[in-house]
């Protein structure tokens, strides 16, 4: 991962000449009991254990101070240029870095938007601004949270690679799933399947295993993130399943719907078309109105309007999500004005953001009709990454 | 690991009680950024999607609210009793239990003393905070370092077996690789025996792999968290070894030393049987003083005064630390009064915590002379788990 830390410090010092920050300082302890979610981008994953700070500057400067028992591991990472070993208190070393920096703004790590931004815990918080008591420099903090945005959500050609892996992963999965799949098999069935084909290719789950896949057999299923369970298949259901991988550090999130053909039947019925159709029109709205610069609002709208005017339940969740390092990757959601999603629906989508399209409908009594596909936003509009699902697969078909 | 949140859970309600705290807030959001460390003993391991509060009362009840998608799970966990689903923000239900209750003292999720009660980001206490205002609640809000403290290192019979279950791997682990090694194998050929044979007990490292083992051979390696290299094991230097398991979710931290006999030696030089002797004096010192109700600053005194007086260079760490879910687990420190550690020296030594005993001294020109015991506390005193090193290993000893 050591060339992607390389990569991505690179880059932030460009967001840092962006947005006016002089400063960016990541202050973490003991990463092994609570890892703040951006080290694996400025940093990489070996544990620090006593309080350290980590410094990006506007000048491209990057200073780290670690415990002296991390000094040699932070030092052979080799993405810091200065790195200050400390024994007693790291207070002395922090205050004369910024005694010379004299930065006057200093994006620390805390949001109260995005759960990626947010690693300084509050009692961390309060220790960090005893120390920067008497000086100047605790009244210039700012949240960091538009440097990690931008840093997590713009992709480098390297991260684009490895979520493409991910997503090529994941369709090979689902066709080997459809191919195999008969009415009269468990939930619990299909997800065993699906997880066995997943450490073929070397692979982990996206999410907790717990309820990655999410299968849903018919209408009674628990949409969600509860897991499978022993409800068997049965003709005239739709199977509804949710899933992706984490291959090479970065994620697939991806639904695919199916439904068991009924003695007699040859097609599925007329509400399950429609449905799907419904569905299908409802993620070309999100795809059209996704472009660079436009508002996570204003993308849920469209697909909401779809899926709402078409007389359907309206879905209580954002029509798309960032995809990356972890399945739900922060920044902007492409979600509605909802108190939970703080002011992250009214961001702007940037170029190089990778996001999942997934609106979703239930239809009665046949079961949860959810299509989720991934995209990257392109300067001209959106790229879909992997296969689209244009059509209904059926199960129990008679070839003829 | 559900029945050991059923044990831990029952016994925060008597922790509760014990600490005069009416209600012990959670408060968390997408766990699968950043998971809060105290969810492994109050939850177990599934996603909370959005803005979660796990909430247990003194009076023995426990609540969760939790975003509709995480309800079924967190039902079918079993740990809480009531469980609140929501849709679009959070606030209204958790005013609404908060009003039910009226709680005098809330204790949450954030601390300056210690990182595995510090979870609640300073971003998402702000939200909290907003929530609260224009109730009577913000103003009652106290931090949960007590409690967690007290729960996490008290360990239940379950728990304590686990850990005796670590240690009796690793001790394993420890008689294969001295048995195996010889003069000119590399630091890291040691590093790679040690994981092969940990692997074979279906076990993972204790902390970050990339310096676990932490292997020194002679006094040139650099002792920390830095990788075994290349270097070869040469007779006449002391070989260092630091390494742990974790087995069942419990951690072993133990380290071992052993010396390379140079042609011509049947024992090691009188510095480095010294050195060992002051060593395990050190150790011996530290258990003796350690009992339920001393502090943490008064073990490390009595070890770390050991070293010093036999005219060692003063060790730049504490003598010990709790170890259980993590081979750092928090709570009481065994160390001095450095800013780095906050009050956590000054913590008393509780009955069922346990802890390392690690002083440790350079042996000026041979290497580093470095014993770590784990042991739990009972009421009478330490018990050591697994085998003490009380002698020197030698390597190259040829046999009658």
């Amino acid at each position: 991962m050591s060339d992607l830390v390389v990569e991505k410090i690179t880059q932030a010092v460009g967001i840092l000449q962006e947005t006016g920050i002089d400063l960016w300082l990541t202050f973490v302890r003991e990463t092994s009991a609570m890892a703040d979610p951006v080290l694996p981008l400025i940093y990489g994953t070996p544990t620090l254990t006593w309080q350290s700070a980590l410094m990006v500057a506007r000048t491209g400067e990057r200073i780290a101070i670690v415990g002296q028992y991390d000094a040699e591991a932070v030092r052979q990472a080799g993405a810091y240029d200065t790195v200050i070993p400390y024994d007693e208190s790291i207070r002395p070393h922090l205050l004369q870095v910024l005694a010379r920096l004299d930065p006057t703004r200093i994006a620390i790590n805390f949001s109260q938007n995005s759960e990626y931004a947010d690693g300084l815990g509050y009692g961390l918080y309060q220790v960090l601004a005893g120390y920067l008591q008497g000086t100047p420099y605790g009244e210039r903090l700012v949240s960091s949270e538009a440097i990690v945005g931008a840093l997590r959500g713009r992709k480098t050609p390297g991260e684009l690679a490895r979520i493409r892996q991910a997503v090529a992963a994941t369709d090979e999965i689902y066709r080997r799933t459809f191919a195999w799949v008969r009415p009269g098999v468990t939930e619990q069935e299909i997800a065993a399947y699906m997880l066995a084909q997943m450490e073929a290719f070397g692979a982990e789950t996206a999410w907790d295993r717990s309820d990655c896949p999410a299968v849903n057999a018919g209408p009674d299923s628990s949409v969600g993130h509860s897991g499978p369970t022993d409800r068997p298949l049965e003709p005239g259901q739709i199977l509804h399943v949710d899933f992706g991988v984490r291959l090479g550090g970065f994620c697939s999130d991806i639904q695919r719907v199916a439904y068991v053909l009924a003695p007699g039947e040859t097609a599925a019925p007329a509400a399950v078309q429609h449905a799907f159709a419904v569905e299908v029109a409802a993620i070309d709205a999100a795809a059209a109105v996704l472009r660079p610069g436009v508002r996570g609002v204003d993308v849920d709208a469209a697909a909401r309007a779809v899926v709402t005017s078409a007389g359907f339940e309206n879905y209580v969740y954002g029509t798309g999500h960032n995809l990356g390092r972890n399945a739900h990757d922060g920044g902007v959601t492409l979600g509605p004005a909802w108190e939970r999603y703080g002011q992250t629906p009214f961001l702007p989508v940037e170029v190089g953001q990778v996001y999942t399209l997934e609106p979703g409908l239930p239809v009665e009594g046949y079961g949860y009709m959810g299509i989720e596909e991934d995209i990257v936003v392109m300067p001209e509009g959106v790229r879909f990454l992997g296969e689209r699902q244009s059509e209904l697969i059926l199960i129990g078909e008679q070839k003829p």
